[in-house]
Parts: C-alpha cells; sequence; structure tokens
C-alpha cells in the first residue's frame, strides 16, 4: 500500500502516499524544505479522498516561508478531527495517482526566491524614501564643508580583529577561497581609521554612507538589519580642544531638525528629541574614585551603560555578582552613574566634588568647553548630562554621546544616533596619531520612522509615493503608432523631459490614462491619427483635466511651459 | 654569539643576530610576514656591519607587499658577492645591539593599512567625480521613468548555483558560521531576477546602480576589480515585441551621449562608440546550419565569442582541436560569424540565405522590428550588426548587444556595457515567466575614463577637483574669536548657506586664506574685533579679489546675492 518518497537536489520526485503516519513525516519533509505553501495545504485538507490533488498542490513550487510545524499540525488536526482520515486514504484511485506523480517526477522544481535572513530588499517606493532621506542628510553634511568618501565592504581579516570586544563574534567573515581573509565591514569607523593610515592623511572631514554587517537577531519591524545602513559623519585632525567635537554634536541635531521639518507629519515623530552626553575621562575617574580595578574598568562600564534599558538593581547585581564587586563600590557607582541633568547643573555639582574634580579636572574642562560652543552654535537646549551613558564600544577616548527619540514629557523612544572622540584608533594601523571624533546616525531606525511619515503625508494629500520621475506620458489612439510615440518621446528626451510611453501593440486610451493616474504622472500627450494629419497633438494636464491642441513641432516647449505652472501650482 | 629570535602577535621581539645562517632565515621570517619595506633592507645591506641598522629599519613598520623570495636573494646576492660579510657580522657591537633591542621590544608592532586585493578606496576627489558621472547616468534612467531598486550585497549561496557556468568559480562565498550558506552577489541581473520572483512583479522599468563581486585577477589600471559597481538598466514583462529591446539600447546610447557632452575633454574620449548586435536565435540557427551538435552549442558560442580579442585562426584551433569539430564544420561557422556589416546590408544578405533565413525567420524578423525602432528613435547609426557578438552568460535568449568605444577609424577600444533579452531566468525562482530585457554599464572603465577626463579639464581651466561643496569660509582676525566665528557659521548654516570656519585656536588670516584657495572655496567672510565692534564684517570674493564692508545682521543677503552673482558670471 505504501511506496517510498524522496527529495533530490533538482526534482521533486515522489510516488504514493496513503499511509497516514508516512503522508505526515512526508509533508514534514516537504514542508520543513520550505517548499509547501501554507494555503495550497489547507484546500488539499479537504481532498484528502483525493490525495493526488495534495501532490498537485506540491507541485505548486511556492516561496512562503512557514513554520513546519504549525503547518502539519494545522493539516492533521483538521483531518484527525473529522475521524475520517484513513479510510479517504484507503479509498484513493492508484492510477489516478501513477499519473500525477508522473507529471511530478518530470517537473522541475523551481527554487524559492529569498531575501537572507536579516537583509531586505527595497522595492521602488521604499527606495525613493530612502532617496529622499539620504538627501537631506547629505546636504546638512554638505553644508558643513565634508567630503564623501567610500571604501570596499570588506576589509582584510586582521584589519578588524581586536577593535570590537565582544561584539567580535557577529563579524561576517569571507570563506577561504585562497589568498585574503577577508570579513565584511562592522561598521565605517574602523574602515575610516585604516583610511586614514592607508592614504596618509592627517586631516578629513568626511561623511560615509554605506552599509554596515553584523550577525545579530534581527528585529527587522524596529528597524534591526544584519545589512543595515549607517550615515556617519567625522572630523581627524588635531584642532583646537573640543571644537570639532562640538560641530559633530551640531550635525547631528541639524540632521535631526531637517528631517522633522519636512511636514508635520515627519515633525511629529521626529522633532522631539535629547542629546544624552557624557566623557569617558569622567566616567574612569568615577570608577578609580569608586574603587574599581583598572582591568574591570571597560566591564563595568559596559554594565552601567545598561542602564537606559535596565534597572539600577539589576545592573547593581551585574556589577556585584558576575563582576564581582564589593556592593559598597556598586553602590557608590550608583550614587554617581544615576544622576542626569542638565550641563551646567550637572557641571557645578561635579566641579564641587573635590575628588572628583580633582581627578576629572581636564574632562571637566572639556565639557565646560563643549556646552559653551554649543551655546554659541544654538543647540544647548536639547543636551542631557548623563553620568550613565557609558558607550559599549572599547575605542572611545573622551566626550561621548547619544541621540534619542523622545516624547513630550521626555521619555526615551530609543537611540537614533552615537558617537564620540576616539583618539586612538588611527594608531593602531599608523605610526602617526590622528585623533577623530564623529558620530553614526541610525538611519534605519530613522527610515522606518520617516517611511511610515512620508506614506501618512502623502494619503493625507490624496496621493502616492511616487517612486518615479516621470513628467509625461506619450499616449496614443488607433493602430501602428508605436513609432510616432517613440518618435515623439524622443524629442521630449533630447529636450531633458522625462517620458514614457506604453509598450503594449495598440493600447487603449483608457489604460495609458489609468496608467498616467496610478504613477501620477501630470502630463498626457495623446497622438491621434486625424490631429498628426493637421500637424497637431493633444496635451493634457491631468490635475486639472485641463486639454488642448499643441503644434506637433512645438510639443517641447508647450510641456515644459506647462510643467513650469504645475511647479509653480505646487508651490505656492 | 647568538639569540633566538621571534615574532610575537602585537610585538616585534628579537634580541641579536650574528651568525649569518640565522640572520638570513630571520629576514625571510619578517619578510615572509610582509612586514619589511624592500628599499629599506637593500639600503640596510651596505650597513651589515651595523646590523642594529638593520634592526632600525625593520622597525619602521613599513605597509608594502613583496615577494620574499626575491627580498631575501637580493639581501644576499649583495652581501655574498662582496664575501665580506661574515667577517663584518663579527664587528657588531654586542652593547649597540642590545640598545636597540631593547627599543624594538617595547615597540608595539603597527597593523598593515591595506585595502583588500582588487578592491579600492574613493578618496574625496574620485568620490566627487563618482558621484558625478553617477549624477549623470541616474538622469538618464530617471528620464526614461525607470525605478529604482536596491538588493543585498549578499544572496543565499543556492540563487546564485548555476547561473553563471564556467565563472560561478570566481564568486565570494561568505563563511559558514551558521544559519543560511551566503554568497556575495555576482551581477545585479540574477538578484533582479530573484527579486522580481519574491515580490511576484511581472512588469518593471528598473535600475540599479551598486556594486558586484568577482573573485577574478584585478587589472586595477585598466578599471577591472573584484569590487566594482554596475548601473545596470532592466525592463521586465510581457511587451510589444522588441519595443523594450529597442528602449533598452536607446538608454545604453543616451548615457554615453551624455557623459561625452560634459566638455570637449569628454567627448574627446566618450563620443566614439558602436553597439555591436546579435541574436541567440541566430546564431543557435548558424551552429545547427553548420552542423553544431546541440550539446556544444553553448561551447561553441563562447569560443566564437572571443573573435573581439584573438584571430579566426585561434578560434578555429580551439573549435577544432579542444571542442573536438570537425575541420569544415568550423570553416562553415567562420563562413558565418566573421561576417559584420550595417544593419540594413546583413539583415539582406541574411535573408537571401535561404536555409538561415528558413531556420531562424523570427529571429530575423525581431533585427528587423528592431532596427525599424532605433531609426524611430534616433539611434540608428551607431550600430553594428556583428554575427561574432555572442556574450559569454548563459542565460540571454534573443538579442545580445555590446557597446565598444572606437577609434575614429572604429577599431574597438574595448567594451564599456552590454546586455540582452533573457526570458527564461525569473522561470528559475517562480511558476510565472516574466521576460526581461536590459543592459549593464561597465560603469568601472567609463569611471577610469570620466576621471581624467575631468582632471584635465580642470586643469585645463586652472582649477583642481572640488570634493567639497564649501561656498562660504567664515575667518577672523584676532584671538578668542572661535565663538564669533561660531555664531557665525550657526547663522549661514539655518539660511542652507555651506559654510566652515578654521578650526584653529587663533588662525592667521593667511592660512584660512590660502585654506580657501585651496579647496576653491569662493567666498570669505572675515570678522575683526575693530569691525565687530562697528557691528561690520568683511566678505570678500575670491573670484575677483573684491572686498567690501557689510552689515553683520545683513550676511546671509549679502552672502547669497554674491553666491548668484559668481553663479551668474559661471554660466554666462
Amino acid at each position: 500500500m505504501m511506496r517510498r518518497c524522496g527529495l533530490y537536489s533538482d526534482r521533486l520526485t515522489f510516488l504514493v502516499a496513503v499511509d497516514r503516519h508516512f503522508l505526515r513525516s512526508f509533508c514534514s519533509h516537504i514542508v520543513h524544505n520550505n517548499s509547501l505553501n501554507h494555503s495550497k495545504i489547507l484546500y488539499c485538507c479537504g481532498y484528502l479522498s483525493k490525495s493526488w490533488l495534495l501532490l498537485k498542490a506540491l507541485s505548486i513550487a511556492p516561496k512562503r516561508q512557514t513554520s513546519s510545524i504549525s503547518l502539519t499540525q494545522r493539516l492533521f488536526c483538521s483531518t484527525q478531527s473529522t475521524g475520517e482520515n484513513s479510510m479517504k486514504m484507503e479509498a484513493i484511485d492508484r492510477n489516478e495517482l501513477e499519473v500525477a506523480c508522473e507529471e511530478l517526477s518530470n517537473m522541475k522544481r523551481t527554487m524559492k526566491a529569498k531575501v537572507p535572513k536579516g537583509a531586505r530588499d527595497f522595492l521602488p517606493e521604499q527606495m525613493a524614501i530612502r532617496e529622499k532621506a539620504f538627501r537631506i542628510v547629505t546636504k546638512v553634511f554638505d553644508r558643513h564643508g565634508a567630503v564623501a568618501i567610500d571604501t570596499p565592504v570588506f576589509e582584510l581579516k586582521e584589519t578588524l580583529t581586536g577593535k570590537y570586544g565582544e561584539d567580535s563574534k557577529l563579524i561576517y567573515d569571507l570563506a577561504d577561497q585562497g589568498g585574503e581573509l577577508l570579513s565584511l565591514r562592522y561598521d565605517l569607523t574602523v574602515p575610516l581609521a585604516r583610511f586614514l593610515a592607508t592614504h596618509k592623511i592627517n586631516n578629513l572631514k568626511r561623511y560615509h554612507i554605506s552599509r554596515v554587517y553584523r550577525r545579530d537577531n534581527p528585529a527587522i519591524q524596529r528597524g534591526r538589519f544584519r545589512e543595515f545602513y549607517q550615515c556617519d559623519f567625522d572630523i581627524a585632525g588635531t584642532f583646537a580642544r573640543m571644537v570639532p567635537d562640538a560641530e559633530v554634536i551640531k550635525v547631528l541635531c541639524e540632521v535631526l531638525d531637517e528631517l522633522a521639518v519636512v511636514s508635520s507629519f515627519h515633525a511629529k515623530v521626529l522633532s522631539s528629541y535629547k542629546i544624552k552626553v557624557n566623557h569617558r575621562g569622567i566616567l574612569d575617574s568615577i570608577f578609580e574614585l569608586c574603587g574599581v580595578p583598572k582591568e574591570k574598568m571597560r566591564a563595568i562600564s559596559s554594565a552601567v551603560d545598561k542602564l537606559d534599558k535596565e534597572s539600577w538593581s539589576s545592573v547593581r547585581s551585574e556589577i556585584v555578582e558576575r563582576k564581582g564587586l564589593d556592593p559598597f563600590i556598586a553602590d557608590k557607582i550608583g550614587s554617581y552613574v544615576l544622576r542626569r541633568d542638565n550641563p551646567q547643573r550637572m557641571l557645578s555639582s561635579l566641579y564641587e566634588d573635590s575628588q572628583l574634580s580633582s581627578m576629572a579636572r581636564s574632562s571637566l574642562e572639556d565639557m565646560e568647553l563643549l556646552f559653551k560652543y554649543l551655546g554659541d552654535l544654538g543647540v544647548g537646549d536639547c543636551l542631557i548630562f548623563d553620568l550613565s551613558l557609558a558607550r559599549g564600544l572599547d575605542y572611545y577616548t573622551g566626550l561621548i554621546f547619544e541621540a534619542v527619540l523622545t516624547t513630550d514629557s521626555n521619555t526615551s523612544l530609543g537611540s537614533i544616533g552615537a558617537g564620540g572622540r576616539y583618539d586612538n584608533l588611527v594608531d593602531m594601523f599608523s605610526s602617526r596619531s590622528v585623533p577623530c571624533v564623529g558620530c553614526s546616525l541610525g538611519i534605519e531606525r530613522i527610515l522606518t520612522i520617516f517611511e511610515a511619515a512620508e506614506k501618512e503625508w502623502a494619503t493625507s494629500l490624496g496621493r502616492k509615493i511616487k517612486a518615479n520621475k516621470t513628467q509625461v506620458l506619450v499616449a496614443s489612439i488607433g493602430e501602428q503608432m508605436i513609432g510616432e510615440r517613440m518618435k515623439l518621446a524622443n524629442e521630449l528626451w533630447k529636450g531633458n523631459i522625462a517620458a514614457e510611453f506604453s509598450y503594449a501593440e495598440k493600447p487603449k486610451l483608457n489604460k495609458q490614462l489609468q496608467h498616467a493616474l496610478e504613477e501620477e504622472i501630470p502630463l498626457l500627450v495623446i497622438i491621434g491619427e486625424d490631429e498628426l494629419k493637421k500637424g497637431m497633438v493633444n496635451l493634457k494636464i491631468l490635475a486639472t483635466n485641463e486639454q488642448r491642441e499643441v503644434n506637433r513641432t512645438d510639443i517641447v516647449s508647450a510641456i515644459k511651459q506647462a510643467l513650469n505652472l504645475i511647479q509653480v501650482a505646487a508651490d505656492s
């Protein structure tokens, strides 16, 4: 009654499945290999007596991945509950089955079209939104005189080794296929340090918008990917104390302001933010003062950094139990790092702490200078001096900061950018020392928010996100007009007008009009046989539904005029 | 007389090397680890008696990689030939050596700052040029109503498997670190097919500008990299016959024309090109007619495709000797594939070939239609119907074409773009069939040429490539002006003016002026103490050397006015 079934590399080959237990394991196998579509299985459940229908269904190689367990459960729940299962199984027509199996074994299995875990495609609409966000970010970077650079997506493995502490395990390595050992870049900061060393550059104000790679657990909805964009702005070089540091924070604020200013929908979700600031020198002095041994400082620092997500009692127990510090020391640490205040008040109170202020004098002066400059740059109000801010990465040496979105009541909604000073990273690649300070935008998180705002805005205006830039659709009425549409489109392209024409043999005017409306193409040129004989074509402005005859030879200037009018109307 | 030497992970530790044999193996070790600079070793050869100089030299951690064998050979040739080697070795001063070794063992070994083989950094100037070229390319794509998309840099390994024939060995795999097996994308065409299947898209006119990866032998000077950009334009969907095919070729021509039109320097190197066209259906019919067995068709096709680089006699011998075809068949193939002519003449002569024209009727009609449409689109003149054009990739099914730069006498200077129709690629990922046609620009080659033209052009105008977009440098005279410079720069940024200010504590006016000139910043605002008291600042236009006092409160509008004047002067 039962035959074997097997999945081979390229072909789905199986024969007859009439035993319920076998069918269960068979389905689980198929589903486990992600080649079975959910709804198709459920559909088949009603027809188990005709099990070749199931085979048929399997032959339509599906794309969606679903949990194999939930699928098989659903499949067998519905049949088990009726209790008719095995009986129906007996009723299978052997001949029908043979035919179905023959068909299946001749069918090539199609591959699943799956994006790797934690990575994403950008659909045209998303791409248009991404480009818009990047243009805004780039405009700010350009406005500050920064230059763009780019580096390879992979670096020598040893370039990345020893820079990221515990997170090094998240680095993607390339397979050893002979030659150099390579890894995908983990951030844009280490590549910048390597870049400065490679090209012997001593000062540079640069931005870099590119993808980085981390084998982390993705959380797509919250904008956490394994392949994701970073927008980095850094200033490298020896300059007057805290001046570049201030400009970096200023740039971060300007980027957030410009993203928020697009519309009221953007402002609603992006205009409330705070910049938390701290200084590694102050933090180290606090730890020293509290009695933390030198070799445990970075570990304690990492524990303290969790205070934005965890309670003090949980961080305290990590310090005491896992890091093995005396509870007295932990409490002393707590008496410092739980403090956050506005810059001036915090600074005064730290200066008043005579022990700390003598140990951390220079770092406190750094912060004092920073606040003065940020006042001059008009961004004093968004600052919070937060002693719990520590930042995970090893390479920071001075100022550290983090931008967080907040609600009106200043509750943090999570980080959307961060950075700091790292004066020793370039040294690791070079005998020269090139101090650096910079920030990295959490642009994927911002993009998620920005995209939602763009869509809400478009909806409120009764529009869609326009992914193309087409200004004119060249349409026609009647047969054998492809050549005419092409000739006219060609003239428009020559006149630097973005134009499309229908690719159909005999397109209906209706369909062409509908296409223009769907794609938000503002103008339609309609070529008709009779008009063409008179040397005329029709120009239709979709927004106003206005249509007029235009001399065929004047079409480019007529369109430019119409586009100007539309632009003026949109601007006013 | 001799001590041990060792290289440890982070530190160069070694003691004394006085024995010649030991020195040899020591040097070989160092050199083998690529931490020794060629010229430094040769320099030291003259001073072997002072071998601490060698140690010193080794301490200057160098970056360049050289063959270890040639280095050790050169090093010991020069000393052996003098025969004085061992004697000099005896004369080493022990104390001097001890000091040098002490120094060395205290020195941290710096990492080499090397870009992976076949990859490249983009320096700011190169980046500015790249962005300019991409803007031109994008403008053309946008003008044709195409939308941009993006896909991940890696795909599931199985997505790429079986698409590239022999070239599959050039695919970069990621290391198996658990989870999915991934590979870096090899082109943008297979990812497009996967994208269409994943998102169930039936028609799309899209472009994609992104990097692809091939473990090929790099030839950097000729623009051949292992990580390189492709600019792809493709039309997917079922449309009127040959219409999208014609537009794809039109787009390729427009891109090349727009790149050439930038200046006479660009025109000189980019305006002469030809588009070679052929059809897989015609080629297959020719092979069938000549008696090539079906299973050898793709192999013969690959051999024939080399005719743009190799002579017929070499291709013929490959066909006969390596592919094992009868010499008679090879000669018959030659009688076809050596023919290239203008489209109409070639078409007529192929139609006249009654055997071929009956076998390849539909393909010939395709080409006839294509030439008609390309005439309507105004790009008939650049076409060559070349029967030797075969294209390496397996997936083409119809029209194939290749753009080549030519000299005035039409000699090919190599391919700068190519494409064709591939109707079955999406089928491999989906049960739906989505026919596609597209082209891929050889943008790295174009960038190499474009960059040279940009530089020549700039030089001819007495300018440099401006990598930044800075419009104003905020300068000052006197002390304690940082705050004033910041306040003024902040106002300019607020007014959407791109501005920088000096980061120095007390910058000299000279230096600030020099910086503006070097960076091609057109305007200088100079803040002086006395002027400031009067509420004035100085505005200097560098091109005309004109300087005037401006009311501090009017500075934004004064600058905008000045920028407009400069723009008008540049445009006229």
